[in-house]
Formats: C-alpha cells, structure tokens, sequence
C-alpha cells in the first residue's frame, strides 16, 4: 500500500484484508475466491474473518451452523431481521400487485401522509428514491435549480452517498474519489476542536462563514449545507447541542439551503425524537431519508419545504421507476406501523441509555479510551489514549466482538471508533448480552 | 405554458393534464388531489383519466372495480405481474434474512455467477445498484476514471436516468434540466436522418467523430459513448443493425469506451438476443441493467469487462446498501428461473412478431401512420403524416385505448411514436385481445 489512492481504500474501517484469504476455513475461502471472480469494482468484505448468516430476528443473525449472532451493528433492518409483520405487507403486496407513480396509487398517497406528519410543520412534500444516494442526489439537484447557486459545504469526514455527485461531496471516500471544485469543508462539531475559550457553536458558525467566503473567493454560490445528524462517519457527534442555528443563519444569509441528510439518524435512531435535526432546533429546508425505511426493502425519500422545492417541480421531471412503487411501499408503511405498535422510540431511548451507561462503567479510567459518545442507539467510542487515535487497538475489540458473536465495526476518519449501531429491535436482554461480551473483550484491549 | 422550461414539462408523452381535474370522477379526483398536496416535484401521471390498479397477473392489471387492462406498456413486470414464483422467492427471503455486501453471501455469488453466464465472454464482473439511475451513474463514474476523459455522447433524445449526472447526459428530460458541457448528441439510428446516398453506418461514425471532434476542441477528451440498444425515448429504433462496429471504432481510437445502457433492451425485451447489444455485433466495455430485473424489486447491475473497471476497484470505494442484499437478489434469481422455465425469449420472439405483423396490416395505408418498427416485444407506431409528427393524434389513440382497457403510452422527441412494450409475458391471447382493440380504434383514428 504505497500510493496515496491504495491509502483511499485501505482506509476503510475494519476491512477485511485479502492478503490472509489463505488462513481462512476452507469453504469460506472458496466462496469469497469465487465472489472475487464474479463482483465488480470497490465491494469490501469487513472483519479479519467474514461471516455469512442465513437467518435472522430482532437483533440476531444466525449463521450456516446455526450460531447466534447479536448484530449491534446493522441499522437498515430497524425492527428487526425478518420482522414477521413487514415480511407479511411485503408478501401480500408482491403476491397482488406492483405499480408505480405514472398510475394512481392510493396506498402511495396514504403513506406520503403518513409519514410526513412526523415531520415538523413545514416540511409537507415528500418524494421517494430507492437509496440514500439517490435522495441525496436529488436534494442537492433540487437545492442548487432553487439556489442558482452549487457550492456545497459538508463536514470534514462525511459520507453522504455514492452517485457521482453525491461522491463528490463525500470526503471519507478518500483520495480515489475527488471533492469536486464547489466542495468545502468544515469540522464536526466535536467541541475538543474549538481554540479555548471559543464555543462550539461559535467555532461552527465561524467555519460555515469562511467556507462560503471562500467559495464565494473562487466563484460559487452556495447551494446548501449538509450535514448528518449523527455525524455517523465523522465518528459519530450527536451532542452537545444547541450549535445549529447560527450555522443555518449564516447559510440562509448567503442564499443557500440547509439539507438535513436523515438517512443514518432518522427513524427514532437517536432515541429522543423522530428525526436527528429535532434535537437541535433548526428547521431544515430539504431532508433526507432512507436505509432503515423500509427495514431491508430498497426505498429512500426526500422531504421538502414546498417553496424550495416548487419551481423544481415545474421544470424537471422526476419519474423514478421503482421510488413511489407499491412494494417498497408496503414495506414502508409496516415499519410505521410497528413504531407505532412496538413504541419503539421509547425502547430505543431506554435501551440505548442502558448501553452507553454500561459502556461508561466498562471503560471507566481505561487508558486507551478517549471518549463514550452517542444517544439512543447510535454509540461511539473512541479508542486511543493522550489523543493519539488507535486504530489497530479499535479493530482489535471489533475482531474479539465478532469472535464472540457479537457485530459492531469501525468509524471516523482514523478508523478508531467503535460503532455500535444495532437494529431498533435491540432488547434489554440485548444490552445486558453485550455488556457482558464487551467487558470480556475491554479486559484484555482497553 | 409560456416558457421554454414549462415546455419541457409538458413534453411528456401522454402527461395528464391537471386542468382538467374537475372532470375526472369524485374518487379519483379526491385522490388526486391529496397525492398532489403530499408529492415531491416532478410527479406526472398518464392519461387523460388515469387510472389505479389494486391487483394483476400475467400481463393483466385490474382496477378497483374489477375491470381488467390488457398491459400492454410496462416492461418492469417482465415475467408478469405479481409472478407466483418470483413472489413466492422473495416472500420467503424477507422472511428469512436481508444481509448485504459487507458479509459472504453464497445467494449473490450463485445469482452473479448465473447473470453473467449469458453475457459474451469478456464481460465478467457485475456490480449491483437499486435503480437504473444508479447502475448508469457507477458507469459513467468508472468510465470517466479509467479513460481519465469526461467527455459523453447519447443519441439527441436519450434518456439514461435521473441522477444529477445522469441528468446531464439525458437530453430528453428537455430544457429544464440541461445538458452538461461535457455532453454531445447524435442522432439515434434512424436511417431516414442519413443524407441521399449515406448509408446509416456512415452517417453514425461520422456523427460520432464529429462529436468527438468537437468535444476536444472544447477541451473534453472523450469518456464514453453511450446507447440504449433499443433507443427507447429517441422513438425505438431497433433496426437496422450493422452501423455500431463503426461508431465504437471511433470511440475507441478517441480512448473512450462504449456503455450499452441495456435498462430497457435487455432481458430478452428484443427477442431475438438476451442482450440488445448482441443484435449488432459489438462487444461493449459496459454494460447497464436495471427495471425488468428483480420484477419489481429494486435491483440494477452493471457489468463490467475487468480491465475497465479493475483499476476503479483497486483506489474507489464502492458500497451499495440496497445493491446486492439478499431480496433483490432472491427476486433477481427468481426472474432467471422463469426465464428458463418458460423459455422466455422463444415467447417473446414469437408472440413479438405477431404482434408487429398485426400492426402492420391493420396500420397499412393508413395516412396517418409513417412506421412500424421495433423489435420482439417492444414496437413503435410513429404517427404523423408525410413527415409530420402528429401528436395529438397519437394521443387520442392511446387515451382510446387506454377507455377501451389497453395500456400503452407514447414516446420519441415529439411525443408521437405509440410506445407498446408489454410485459414479457404478454400471450398469444394476449396478442389477438390487443389487436382487436388496436383495429377498432385505428377505424377512427388512422
């Protein structure tokens, strides 16, 4: 791995490396020696030793010998793996029929309704994708058309999605995948990255200010800020609060939109709202949402202010073929009705309090961990001591988790926080299992 | 509509025109009225009076009162509506286990290895997206990094997708989404458009090295050419065959490559080859697939020859949520399953070629009819007179069929190309009810 673009893959978090194909078991090698000669560019397996799994429920994936796995890591399946009551609305719906947005769909409409009225008021029109990358791309479409302007201005380490566009302003795809030339930077707002004496929020608003001065220096307007509620690839940020409206107030001041991207925050994934931005106060003007909305099913939506997104709407065409089609639909639809018969937003904010509380506790005086962060199901924690991150330590829990038969994986820009990400199904019982699990492992690594 | 840019929304083939919502009945317009107070921008609906579907099978839709439509328009459903076998595989998934490509998953070997066995030889390597969009993006990306140009070509009226760099390089989504400065056109392989005495392969190489040409002198080496090899929304243009080693020699020699976008062609659509591009004798270095192949499901793909897309794959990260999880591939899987069990392509070259035989005869002197073209299931009735397009005429012709339950919409740069591109499990029943309908309509009509 010497040139800078190897560097740019070899970055990503908890990779599996191939150079060991060797000292897998036998049947996995072959299998993976047989993926390698049929995928295209880019796939990554993750884990020293990958896993296959042929089953699952709530918050467990059992594998081809029937072990049980307790996934703290996948967020699309948010009710759960295989929830019987989404597997049944998807059955029905594939066994009956599959339209799309060119007919009249009433099932479409009642969800559109559905949906939006757990956004603030405000945010009223929603269209629908199939992944966060197309809504994402579409958001920036729509804000650049209402705008005039492109620039667009991320955090420093973001990940936004994987259409060309959207790739553009992604800069955790490292050096293989180029910012474009409208593209600029500010920190998360993690608050260690503030000068002393200087507030987070005043840090914030003074880096979206330089940003748009210098876009402004080199010619572009500025389209919108985006940003992810949980700051999931940054190395997850979610509190303090409280340092939002004054970065909005100086992108609304330079015509510019504020795009909230939902797509890893959204869906009660933070425990005490339904949506990421609610907790800070701010009203975005387009937002974002997809992987956990259709709990498996490919469906991924943009809701917008409608004055934002008008003009659009007389101009372009947007037809696509499967968003807005009865199946992902249905699936949509059955994990509103589980949030609401499950209350799964409180279980997310009583079980994911239980799980960093026990995470602090485990961790308490550790040398080698920096910072337990996050809120409701989303948890990071950050490994490397005297603010050195360690990586390697990093992959290390991950491995010996995944030895034990328990998922979680890597993230930030150094690779050195632990993600602990489980579907919204995530139990009680849950917590306590990866408690357990994880103070084996903090005994020996952290 | 005034603007040039209000033009280009109401370009739409067969667009329901909302000024008319007062006379469609209570139900539908109520309906109506609360999908436009929810609906992101750019949602259209077809048909004077459009119409809603709550069931379907075989080639069949039927509405809420039980009427039954002859579909005679989308190739999404290509095995039929609501498909026992391709329903019973992912009902039994979803029941089971949604995993993704960060995991071994023994299904999406098995299913590319299937896939890519009816490609040539060379094209060896797949990578799986959600939408056609997105497989047509990837590819350009890939393209754009291995040739380190930027520069496109499409035929004039192309349509590729909906992502803002797919946007860019789909001219028929009119003014109000402009073409990139990177982007030339040429015409679509109509062989009417070549001068006296130039054969259509002259005349589209010579296209081809006009557009490179100009690309570089503007400064933009060429990345790809790319065709939809049944030219879908140029007006279908799927004979003759024998113009494209030509054009792709061009393309080469200027260090492009060449993306087959087959999201329309392939799987059979043409009958006579798997694959569109077969039918010319070309081996592209790309390949796009995307509505027919989960049946509905959300899947795409693109197909990669390996020394295009190995140096993309070795400096680019490539993670698709939804593309390559274990639903849409049991659909994908499913769709192989009925292609071979119902030997697919035999029914379609048949039943195809009655179809167009049908057309012909009924349409045979008519003054209002210039061509019947196209190919297998898909078939193009331009309407206009001595040369011109007309429209109006061909709108009342599928709003007549659509009263008489037979859907089909319309297509090409003046909206007036019949677009009949039925499921592919339209039967020879299917055939005789089409036409029948087809001939009482064309009594007034043409």
């Amino acid at each position: 791995m010497t040139s800078t673009v190897s560097r740019a893959v070899a970055g990503y978090p908890n990779r599996f490396d191939p150079a060991v194909l060797g000292e897998l078991p036998e049947s996995l090698r072959e299998t993976i020696r047989r993926r390698d000669a049929v995928l295209g560019p880019g796939y990554t397996l993750i884990y020293r030793e990958p896993v296959e799994f042929v089953a699952g429920h709530g918050a467990h994936l059992i594998d081809r010998d029937g072990y049980d796995y307790l996934d703290a890591y996948n967020n699309v399946p948010c009710v759960g793996h295989a929830h019987p009551h989404v597997a049944e609305a998807v059955a029905r719906q594939v066994a009956t029929v599959n339209t799309n947005t060119r007919y009249v769909e009433e099932s479409l409409v009642a969800y559109a309704e559905r949906l939006l009225a757990t956004f603030p008021e405000g945010l009223s029109r929603l269209s629908l994708a199939c992944s966060g990358s197309e809504a994402n791309d579409l958001a920036v479409r729509v804000a650049k058309f209402h705008t005039g302007g492109t620039g667009i201005i991320v955090t420093r380490w973001a990940y936004h999605g994987i259409t060309g566009e959207v790739a553009s302003f992604s800069p955790t795809l490292g050096a293989g995948s180029p910012l474009g030339p409208n593209v600029r930077v500010v920190d998360p707002p993690d608050p260690r990255l503030a000068a002393p004496g200087v507030s987070l929020a005043e840090h914030m608003r003074a880096q979206v200010r330089a940003a748009i001065d210098d876009l402004e220096r080199h010619g572009f307007r500025l389209a919108a800020l985006i940003t992810d509620s949980a700051y999931s690839s940054d190395g997850i940020f979610t509190d303090p609060v409280g340092y939002f409206p004054g970065m909005v107030e100086e992108v609304r001041a330079a015509g510019g939109v504020h795009i909230a991207d939902e797509v890893q925050a959204g869906f009660a994934r933070l425990g005490e709202t339904m949506w990421g931005f609610e907790r800070h106060g701010v009203l975005p003007d387009i937002v974002t949402l997809g992987k956990p909305m259709g709990n498996g099913m490919p469906i991924s939506g943009v809701v917008f202010r409608p004055e934002v997104s008008a003009e659009f709407g007389r101009s372009v065409r947007y037809f696509n073929t499967f968003g807005g089609s009865s199946i992902p639909v249905a699936a949509g639809a059955a994990v509103l009705d589980v949030f609401e018969e499950e209350n799964v937003r409180q279980r997310v904010l009583e079980n994911g309090t239980a799980l960093r509380k026990g995470l602090e506790e485990i961790t308490r005086g550790s040398a080698h961990v920096a910072e337990v962060r996050g809120s409701g199901l989303y948890v990071g924690v950050e490994i490397g001591g005297d603010g050195e991150p360690d990586r390697a330590r990093a992959e290390d829990v991950i491995n010996d988790l995944r030895d034990r038969r328990v998922l979680i994986s890597g993230t930030g820009q150094a690779a050195n926080v632990l993600k602990i990400r489980p579907p919204l199904a995530f139990t009680a019982a849950d917590v306590t299992r990866f408690l357990e699990t994880f103070a084996e492992v903090a005994k020996v690594r952290l």
